[in-house]
């Protein structure tokens, strides 16, 4: 991997661009004080939610269900949990909006500086298993200066698929050699290396909150560049 | 159509965003005489690779041809035209670059500014027939600040299919209604308004060059907006 020959980077989001635990629970906890509900833990909802994530997503991979957009999983997901929870008297509209908590997540204090010196010079664009509509509505939100929105919904396959990772790829009419994955997820940057794409490993050790034991390190079998955050990952790639 | 609840704004582009004419004959001016290429009028081979793009379109949107991106279909038509033209030693490379002109065009003036005043509080993306590498490269290198890329290559449907501008409100997760589509010519707002969205247009009197006689007026049968220009269109959007 020569850092000046990269021509674009390519993004995890949840977890490496945005705080999605302490986004989803703030955002809950907002929503159930001005609907009157009481007595949850909002923090383990949002866990507990992010649980069904893989699962949902397992469904589409394993070609047991047609390619479905991330919003309709979240939502699924999130009916699941308002029973067991046995959460009343919402409307569909609470639960759209409710669903619609992955559109409102806050970046990681790093990123907006960050994405904006990566994007000089280079295309940035989101690889993420979130659809179109929630990654515009987030970037439009939080301030993330794509280029493009690429990922599951214009690959038609979730992550680590390696369709997910080619399809980007081609997309932008790169060989990966000259695309970067960058995540805080060895198994995200393991899957894009067996691609052939360079990667980038940038730490979140809060992801999952205090006392995460995942993650905490590059795993350097498929990890090209270590970068402490994305000013970091910026200064690297120059 | 309600100025205020219309959430995204749609761009046809070329002809409407950029100026396709002037910048492909200028590219292609710039690389013949790198190459020492004489004898060519650079305005009229520009224009005759034009003629040559809802024909090749229309193998796909007739169902003849699988869905292949514009990059190809530009390829395939300037081979025809390089043969047509007698232009010889050109290598693999020298064609992919001159196709490429296509991925440098030069925006009409008020372009810019207006985005960037249309972007504020609502979606701004292309919804063009050109494929998603093409709009990024154009867009890093013509400063154009879109949300997203959608058309095409997303639908995989040439406009005016009804499918290429539906599949971009469904990406957007948003109702035809509260989109708008906004381009240079009738046909593509005709197209637009049929599937519900609203429709703007902008006239580019000069975009087939002097004496252009097509598209000078706003068809008010399919028409709910005429602009000047794009600062025009964000002012009476507000």
């Amino acid at each position: 991997m020569v850092a000046s020959e990269i021509k674009a980077c390519l993004f995890d989001v949840f977890g490496t661009v945005v705080d999605w635990r302490s986004s989803v629970s703030r955002d809950l906890a907002d929503f159930a004080r001005h609907k009157g509900i009481q007595g949850i833990d909002w923090l383990q909802f949002a866990v507990e939610w992010r649980k069904l994530y893989q699962p949902s997503m397992e469904e589409v991979r394993s070609g047991r269900r047609a390619f479905t957009i991330l919003d309709v999983l979240h939502r699924e997901s999130l009916v699941k949990l308002v029973e067991r929870y046995r959460i009343e008297n919402l409307s569909g509209a609470d639960v759209d909006h409710m669903s619609r908590a992955w559109h409102r997540l806050d970046p990681w204090p790093d990123v907006r500086e960050g994405l904006a010196r990566l994007k000089r010079g280079r295309i940035i664009a989101p690889c993420s298993n979130g659809n179109i509509a929630l990654m515009v509505n987030m970037a439009k939100r939080a301030g993330l200066p794509w280029d493009c929105i690429l990922g599951a919904e214009t690959a038609r396959a979730y992550k680590p698929t390696p369709e997910a990772y080619l399809a980007s790829c081609r997309q932008l009419a790169l060989p990966p050699g000259l695309v970067m994955m960058v995540a805080a997820h060895n198994n995200d940057l393991k899957a894009a290396k067996a691609q052939g794409l360079a990667t980038a490993f940038v730490a979140r050790p809060s992801e999952h909150g205090p006392g995460q034991t995942s993650d905490l390190a590059p795993d350097p079998s498929c990890v090209d560049l270590a970068a402490a955050d994305f000013a970091d990952l910026a200064e690297r790639l120059g």
